[in-house]
């Protein structure tokens, strides 16, 4: 290997990756490639894009977002035909928040879409913390659900941590068990499930062709569900990853060298032309309720009017990573289902 | 908060955490500060160090380590006037490797010195993995050992993630457990506890007054037992971090920016004086066996002689971060048989 330069290498190997990413079954855990340090190589030169005098490619969550879904129905159609059983979703709903109560509906109405059958348990506000976690239980323990969410956040007197703890590892389809982050982590291991949103982010990006090895890769942000495991996910499939968080004192020096920019922030609008590259690929996570004439309206961390100049390519918001991070869930649902049934398409 | 102005509240927090660093206790986690996110704020010039001038300051991992198993040594003193029990740790070697031998040898010889009893379980090369399971799962139910360690690697035809999963995760004084690994990528969350390699960088420069938080950090790594967690660790402690691996293009361009490097790679001598900036603290976690005129002798993965020019401060190696790594194995196994015997020293 270190004989053979390292530059020809990497380019054979982002050849091999480049192809599988068209493949019907893409590989979100990235390929899983060898550790081989090669030094002294040849500097590569990156072509600069001409991009700030274009416009950048929209990438259109929607369409992604459909394809996966008709995908998903049709494998729970052969599941139902093969098996006679039907993945199963638990949704546990705490009070009576309206936003949580808008998103669980949206989750509902995805999984009845594509055939997954729901199940919800609302509990009120004032609930003791036992209450949830008998809940959970017996949620773990009942064999037609393959998935469990308890929407986030919980009422302040309840330790979301240790709810988040006792839904089993087997049927955590939101990611957030720590063991899931730990295989996550771990180079060479595998999570029983990915994070949906960050799971929707390298979905995006590979279904847009965007090639990740190799590439420099800023994440803005490091929550537990979505800045964190998308770090983890962009450098399973070895992009050079640096994250950006509130202590990072010019933000902007390093999102400039960012072939790919991923934003979770929760500021609306934050991210301006001039934090850019040219040429980089910009992929909004943040989903910021702002008022407007109408009312509300939902609005990312990008000043998309500015990124479309600059960047190559660009998610808007709605419409970006939003809808395909529901058809993770129905993703991780069915793959559930099919480990727990013991389900192949194959 | 944002009207504030970011400067002022970081130098204010910075402060406050920089005092912390002088206790005795020093907060391997990072202190737990909310992320507020703040824009826009005034540019801060670093100051330009005229390293190149100078000597790095060498810091010695030697004489770091004493003091802390001095400490260990005394609080293991209490514990057994207290509770009539020592901390116990048990070390599993599968076959001869003679490498293995000597990493078992030096632990039972730092254990002996600060007071922990040990317990070597031996078996041979060609076990099988269910005996070796077996013998795992015997010792995690044994309430006089508090840490297990399954000396790695192990024989090829034994599944070593199947083997690190059944230690138990109270008893994984190694802290590579996807359990505790996750608790350590989860912001806000503890784990149990954290590889001793990357909690002895942080230790070193903790102890050596390096402020972290905020500064740009770059681990050359990512192995799951050093080079993850330290780019975790270090970002728990909110330093800016980027990982640069074997598929990053161009390393020393994103080396140049680090305030603090730490290199975890694995070849000899392969960072050179101009992959630093003029300044930087450089952790060197390689420790690889070169020939020599005499055998054999350790040498690290940074240019020590070259590096020494450029940096404000590196480390040695041998006499660096491995003699922490041990002490630190030695204060997770005390760590957990306090909480198994509910013994607290103050």
């Amino acid at each position: 290997m270190r004989g053979v330069g390292w530059w020809r290498w990497w380019a054979a190997n982002s050849r091999a990756s480049h192809s599988s990413y068209s493949s019907p079954s893409l590989p979100l855990l990235g390929p899983n490639l060898p550790e081989v340090w090669s030094f002294p190589y040849p500097s590569i030169s990156r072509p600069q894009s001409s991009a700030s005098l274009q416009t950048a490619r929209v990438m259109d969550g929607k369409s992604i977002a459909r394809s996966i879904r008709s995908g998903i129905a049709c494998e729970v159609n052969r599941m139902k035909e093969a098996t006679g059983k039907s993945p199963g979703l638990a949704l546990v709903l705490v009070g009576k928040r309206r936003d949580s109560q808008t998103f669980v509906r949206v989750k509902l109405k995805a999984c009845c879409e594509v055939g997954i059958t729901t199940l919800v348990e609302e509990l009120p506000e004032e609930c003791m913390e036992d209450e949830l976690l008998r809940v959970v239980s017996r949620l773990n323990g009942d064999p037609s659900v393959h998935g469990i969410i308890v929407q986030l956040p919980l009422p302040k007197h309840i330790n979301e941590e240790k709810i988040l703890d006792v839904i089993s590892p087997e049927k955590d389809v939101d990611g957030f068990h720590p063991l899931n982050m730990g295989n996550l982590a771990m180079k060479g291991r595998e999570p029983l499930f990915i994070p949906c949103a960050p799971k929707s982010c390298i979905e995006l990006l590979l279904r847009s062709n965007v090639e990740i090895i190799g590439k420099r890769a800023v994440v803005i942000g490091r929550s537990k569900i979505v800045g964190l495991p998308t770090s983890l996910l962009l450098q399973r499939h070895h992009a050079t990853v640096s994250t950006v968080h509130a202590f990072t004192r010019n933000p902007e020096q390093i999102t400039r060298e960012a072939d790919i920019l991923v934003a979770d922030i929760g500021i609306p609008n934050i991210v301006r032309g001039n934090w850019l590259k040219p040429g980089a690929v910009v992929v909004d996570m943040g989903t910021n309720q702002v008022k407007d004439s109408s009312g509300f309206r939902i609005t990312g961390d990008v000043y998309y009017e500015e990124a479309i100049k600059v960047a190559s390519a660009v998610t808007p918001v709605p419409g970006g990573v939003g809808p395909i991070t529901i058809s993770m869930l129905l993703s991780n649902t069915l793959d559930s289902a099919k480990r727990a049934l013991r389900f192949t398409t194959k």
